[in-house]
This record gives C-alpha cells, sequence and structure tokens, in this order.
C-alpha cells in the first residue's frame, strides 16, 4: 500500500459520535472488524481480549443509556435518537489468558481498537471507544468471572463532521464543537511531541 | 482506501527482529511515523507521548545493549550486527500533559505505536516494541524528571520471515523459529475470540 494512502486513512480515522443509526452493521462486517484485532501484536503473545458483538438494534437501545460520551461536551448528553451507534463491540479482558499486568493488556487493546477504527473507516464505518460506562452495564449479562469488561466501541456510519486543529497551549486539549455542530479536536504541534535528548 | 489494502497491511505488519542493518532510516522517515502517531486518539485528548528520534549508527550501538529481545526464545540474546535496527523511536510519557491513568496512557501509545508500525510497513520497514530494557538506558540521557522512558521502537528494513499459524490450544501462545530460523506466531482462533455474551 502506498504510504500517502495509509497517511489519508489516518486522518479519515476519527473519533465520531454521531452516526447514521438506521444504516446497519452486519455480523460480517464486525467479524472482519476482529480479524482484524486478532493479527495484533501482544505483550507476550498472550492475546488476551474477548469481543462480543452486537448489532440487535433491541439489545444496542439497552446498552445506550450506560454509556458515558464526551467528557469535555459537558452540556452533551450523548447522540439523539436516530444518531446513535447501530452496534457495538464489546471488549472483555480475558483474565485466564492474561500473563503480563494491566498496563500491558491494555496497551494490547490500543493496538487491536486502532486495528478496528482503521478497518472501519476502510468500510466507510467509524467509532467511538468508550471507556466510561455504569458498571451496570456489565450486569446486563452473565458473564463468567475471568472476564471483565473494559471498553465498548461504539460503531456507525458518521453522522458529523470532525475536523483536527493544533493545539494553541499545551494545556488546551479540550475538544469542542462550534454553533454548526463541527467538532473541533487540538492536536499537539508535531514540533512539541519530537523531543531531543541529550547525551549525559 | 479499499478494505482489502487495509487488511493485507494489517497482514504485513508483523514483529520482526532482525534487519538490514545497513539500510539507512532518514530523520524524515521517522518523522513521517510521529506525524502518524500525532494522529492517534487519545484518552481525554491529553496525548501525553513524546518522541524522540535516533537514527546515528553510534548512538544506536550505545542503546542496543540495553534492549531485551523476544522472552520466549531464550537461547537468542538478540540481532548480531549487521542484522540490528537501523533507528529507534524512544517512547517518553510526559508526565506533566498526563491527565488520566498509566493504563490510558498505555492504551494511547498501543494506539499510537499501531499507526507508527503501520506506516512503516507502507515504507517497508518494520519494527519491534520493546518494553523490556534496562534502566540503564533511560541514564545514558539527560532526561528531565517529568519525561518517563516506557517504550522503545526498533525500526529497519526487515530481514526474517514471520509465519502467523493457528495456536492449538488456550495455553500454546509461544512464538518460535523453526530450523530455517523462520519465526512462527501462533495466533488465537477467530472462533475463540469471539464471544456470545447472554443477557441476564
Amino acid at each position: 500500500m502506498p504510504k500517502e494512502n495509509f497517511e489519508l486513512l489516518v486522518k479519515q480515522t476519527r473519533t465520531h459520535r454521531r452516526f447514521k443509526q438506521d444504516q446497519a452493521i452486519t455480523t460480517n462486517q464486525l467479524e472482519s472488524l476482529i480479524k482484524l484485532a486478532r493479527l495484533s501484536g501482544s505483550a507476550r503473545n498472550c492475546q488476551p481480549w474477548q469481543y462480543a458483538l452486537v448489532n440487535d438494534p433491541a439489545l444496542c437501545d439497552k446498552i445506550f443509556p450506560h454509556l458515558g460520551w464526551a467528557g469535555y461536551l459537558s452540556e452533551w448528553k450523548g447522540p439523539a435518537s436516530g444518531e446513535r451507534p447501530a452496534a457495538y463491540i464489546l471488549c472483555l479482558l480475558n483474565q485466564n489468558w492474561l500473563k503480563g499486568t494491566d498496563k500491558e493488556a491494555h496497551f494490547d487493546l490500543g493496538i487491536a481498537s486502532q486495528n478496528m477504527l482503521l478497518g472501519a473507516t476502510s468500510q466507510q464505518l467509524s467509532g467511538c471507544r468508550i471507556g466510561a460506562f455504569s458498571p451496570k452495564l456489565a450486569d446486563l449479562f452473565t458473564l463468567p468471572d475471568h472476564l471483565k469488561l473494559e471498553l465498548v466501541i461504539a460503531l456507525g456510519a458518521p453522522a458529523e463532521n470532525v475536523v483536527l486543529e493544533e493545539m494553541a497551549s499545551p494545556d488546551q486539549v479540550k475538544y469542542w464543537r462550534d454553533e454548526n455542530q463541527v467538532h473541533h479536536v487540538p492536536k499537539r504541534p508535531i514540533s512539541e511531541i519530537i523531543v531531543n535528548v541529550d547525551l549525559r
């Protein structure tokens, strides 16, 4: 793949929080994302994550009220009916498979989720990683003790515009929405994230 | 980008530990990877990682002895001279920028490192994430107290073959090398990483 094509895919892979809810996501589509997660690197090669796929609208409706959306948009309580996710991937940490630390497990999940979200973009879908959810979400299900729900990936065909902008100062990290409901995300300048380190 | 092209890129993006050491990696190439890291999602959008770029052969030589390679290949002490990485990206956690937990920081670094390693593959390069290194590595540099070296990404033009195979049983996670020095990596079957969860 030409490098420019991948760079464009990365640029297009933005977190979206409003979706075309009536555009269904098939089980095949979800499985194609799990295939990408499966091919991710894993610390100690232990591959401790399992995934539950949800695209049934009634179950999506049960999941939605337990999710926290966009911490910095304090006035906004999440997507309205019609703009909610069409599917979810529930990311479950299998404690029996984990060989290292929790930190390593979450490092692995960062890798796997990026494969999935880049893959979603390549299918004209998008998503949002949600780590802020009510403990009641896991209570919806009969999960064995060794499986721990740690992340929800919400998915759908995106129905909002997201633009990146250069961060004005190192503490100006909050994303924001303008009057046209365009979502702005400040990114640190490249000159600030590359550091020179001097030899002793 | 067609979905098949991205799936192929993910398949090709394997951890490599032997490289064509004399094939230099330019600073421009390293910066192109940091640009991809910059565009990664980040919990609370705090973007707590900074990166130091190393492609000077003399400095690479200083870094190499502090790295741990391939925990499961206990007989192998790492790549021989001529097969060592041509460059490194040192991943430094900026404690002043971090807003959440260490777990979130490492989740973010999983995302960012995957963007970088997929990007490396798109440039016919490859790499290895190394979390096992001696504390003496950080001591080579005059790092301010708020920067903590947490991961080293070794990079180079790959000089070994890596094949994936289906894991035979859930605890058979060790990668191994055959008599032709081909590196085999067992991956859990898709049928085991997708789980059905029942509603209560």
